[in-house]
């Protein structure tokens, strides 16, 4: 796997992951578990959705909660640089013959709904609503502290596929672990937009279907707090994987599950990745320490279950491996 | 200063440093403080007293605050072993011609209030009032997640002449503070019952008169947020010195002052000391370590103020000496 | 299970756990794993027997590790009071009919060996040789930052019989774990004597056997970096359960093995227990969370796997039962 | 003190601070320092300079110690995309009549040494040797954990000037500090080009200057852990300021001073500053918190005294006001 040329100009710029759409059958339900244990705050409820952020963002929403019959993922939310991006984005989608068009989104500006070849809806936008900036409003910190949104991780059926699109919008692959061999075929691949190891990652397994989405959090403690407070609280099935450290990305990691499903990654850690050379890193799916550099396995849940995507429909992996996922 | 002799038997048992009772201007100022922002549990609340614990805690109660016309220390409280140590601690304080008797206190058993020569009044009891634990409730966590009270910390004006009559009641040195020189004075004294650094300690002042009562937190981060939590939410003046470390105790330290100006000490780390034949640490005055490792001076307001006990006469220090108090 | 009474006044005075004696097969291999990598102090290394101790012990090993054929558990070690614990302990294990002798350990004073009724060896002693106190000498500290021996847990054929003899000396039940029904058999007991959750703990099982030692560590953060450290240094198979949060004890736990097999517990957090009407904890076999709170399973090894006392002849356990151990 | 237009296209990329070269008295001296205490990497070493990196850090350095008469700064490097920036960077330095050409820089490619209006030399170059990763060499962690160089901070004489002419080579503004009132003059400013809070800080005061140069370290934990290492192996007089939080940039910090005087600050948490709508945070002069959210005051020497430049002239500070410096 050739890392991609950084002197390739994007045709439009997204500057990074900034929300997700999430349809979940209770909101009361939800706001307990997103607000009071996990420790976002919310921005605005209505009727039909909840709108949550974390301790830093500014950005009115970075988890759009809405009520629908089923749990599903709806879509993953990027933000660009600029209006014209948006512009430049339709262009190319409807170049490539891809679905994409404007649609209507409260408290974001001009919003671009776009889907990927195997249909996965990405939704582009430049302007939202601000909000007020909690950083240095510590009495509001609860739960693991949650500071940012920090990534998606999606089964995708075709990895090689989904890797070489998305690195021509830009992304630059940071880590992908592979099978030995002349022939060996890439099964994961972590890519990034922001300077850190990834805004959007990809493992072998039938999909789209979102694996998880991510949330930064100031110290390996905050989770372990997350762990004895979901543990005593009612929240114990909640409890999917972890608290461990990857060896892809180096985060310490805990993975939960929402009330609906959802997965949940509380990570902390990673490392700078913004250089025009830097070098990903390769990692053998014959060497354990990629899952989880400490040795404790996963769960079967956690390679299996994901959240399908309102109106997307899902294919094969295309080849049988180890799934291979992390961070 | 040597060593206490731990062959000795003392003439009753205190197992440890257990409650305090201030008197506040405002309950419901104080609840905000020490409820809301430093983390302790309400066990119950009257019109005119708020009774509170630390998240480990299986009494009743270890803060006693009652309304009063101004802020003062009403007392010390300790555990002893059996009912029986009341009688003989009774039998004691009379001998040695002291102020000693048995006084009622909401959810306390039998309970012996006694004067030290200094008139410093100390609560001794064996029962109290059980509550429910809640180390495992973890969602009640808040601020410095405060576990347990640690110690007691006295302005006295015969610092050497204190020490004595607390090794007489079984109470074991761990460190101290002197000139140096064949006729050095103490001027700091730090002395326990449950196995750490102390549960009392007597500094050279104007007193008796309670410098600070010591609750201890889980680690440095906890006390990191409080910081945080008290700078930005109205509490700033509150915070009077540190975080830092002590040299005596070795204990990472964050001193602040509730809503009255009691100061309350927050406390992490220390050691054990329960074997016989431990060793007490000797510092110079001339150490500044022994104050704050890391070289941070404390302000005057730290060396010079502190509570007045209910009903009980100060007199002047001894000597004159740069005051010597930490942790 | 009633708790103890505490007006029992015990025929000797242990203060608490000391020290450990174990046999290994390789004594530079032992050194690199518990000096470099888990960051013990040396004090003394022999062409026979290395001595270490934690951070802050000033006395000059709690764990000696003597040159063997084969890997063996030696002894517990444990401090009395006085001398004349000594002379009192001897007579009381001959009034029992118990094997009981005093024995020559360099570095120590008088040490009386004497064996319980299931045979296992038991060092007691008053005085040993110091050792610098590093406490604040932190350029040492390295790997898990282990500051002091916190307990021992025991395998043991006959849980109720154990807990009743060491209650006859004086160690106090903090938790245990039962049979639910009004005949439940007691399945594992955890006793103190010196003011934490225990000194020393019997769980069901074939032994009498060493099921660990434990350190005491500042913070889960130093727990965290020796998992790092171990799993990328040649040292990933010697992780063998955590990092966790044990329900019983609420101790934040890793279990590692040294190269010879004996597992290591690194311990932070518990509790105060030396209230003399401390009320010790009952947890249900059926309650998961009395192991882990956050509902990980424990491997096979950790529930079976054991170090033999040397010279001690092993049993059955009395009955059938999930194992039950933890902290 | 507007946000500067994200639209504009800056001449050339630069993509973050990378290095810094410093001239030192004692190479020996320093290397104790910097590798022992501090916790760099060693990447290399000869007779006249020294060669440092982060635990994260692939590239050859981001510290560059020279054996000089006198200490001193010697230039700031930042990191540009490709190699034909260097060439748009020279065209533009040119064009402005400033200084700049071409150097040779062991184990650099082309390497453009050029000098802003102050004077300031700043060194630019587009490939770098690698190093071998330690970023999961988790044995080779000392000191305070450095992950990796975060920014640098400079007493700038003309402070709106030095802004102004950064934001004209893309970087963009995160914070400020400036004197209230409709005519108030900007004091301080922080600029970023890799998403966090600063790669490049300027603050009123006679320079050019380096106030100083800042390591990212994981936890809060970690710059304790090296106060308690410094202040105990005869690194107390180096501690300058801190540990505590700043209000600008929110940043956990620590100020310490090399053997030759040179200032390093310890940096954790900050936030994300990538979205090209993203406002700068405006602190009044009259604010205390933007310095020390907690309220500490910061010593004489910390305003004061900085490093000056190798060859670069010194002007006064275009106005009197109280120093403004953080993070």
């Amino acid at each position: 796997m050739p890392a991609p040329k950084h002197t390739f100009k994007p045709p439009f710029n997204i500057v990074r992951c900034s929300h997700v759409g999430l349809t979940v059958t209770d909101l009361d339900r939800s706001r307990q578990f997103y607000e009071t244990v996990f420790g976002l705050i919310v921005t605005e409820a209505t009727p039909d959705a909840l709108y949550l952020r974390g301790l830093e963002e500014r950005q009115h929403h970075s988890l759009v909660l809405r009520k629908g019959a089923k749990p599903e993922a709806q879509y993953l939310g990027f933000k660009v640089g600029e209006e014209q991006d948006l512009d430049m984005a339709l262009d190319f989608f409807k170049a490539k013959g891809l679905r994409a068009g404007f649609v209507e989104r409260p408290h974001q500006g001009r919003t671009l709904l776009a889907h990927d070849p195997w249909g996965l809806p990405v939704e582009l936008y430049a302007k939202m609503d601000g909000a007020e900036l909690l950083l240095q409003k510590y009495a509001n910190y609860r739960g693991v502290q949650p500071m940012r949104l920090d990534h998606f991780n999606i089964f995708a059926p075709d990895v090689q596929g989904s890797l070489d699109f998305y690195a021509g919008l830009g992304f630059r692959l940071t880590e992908y672990a592979e099978e030995d061999g002349p022939n060996g075929r890439i099964a994961a691949g972590w890519m990034h937009r922001k300077g850190n190891v990834h805004d959007l990652a990809f493992t072998n397994g039938a999909g789209p279907r979102l694996h998880h989405l991510a949330y930064w959090a100031p110290t390996a403690l905050n989770i372990i707090h997350l762990c004895d407070v979901m543990a005593t609280s009612g929240f114990l099935p909640n409890l999917e994987r972890g608290p461990g450290r990857h060896g892809i990305s180096n985060a310490f990691f805990l993975y939960i599950r929402d009330p609906d499903g959802h997965r949940i990654e509380i990570y902390t850690s990673d490392y700078q990745t913004m250089d025009h050379d830097h070098e990903p890193i390769r990692w053998s799916l014959r060497d354990p320490r990629r899952q989880t550099l400490w040795g404790q396995p996963a769960p079967r849940s956690w390679f299996e279950e994901g959240s399908a995507f309102t109106g997307c429909e899902q294919r094969d992996a295309m080849f049988k491996a180890d799934v291979i996922i992390a961070s």
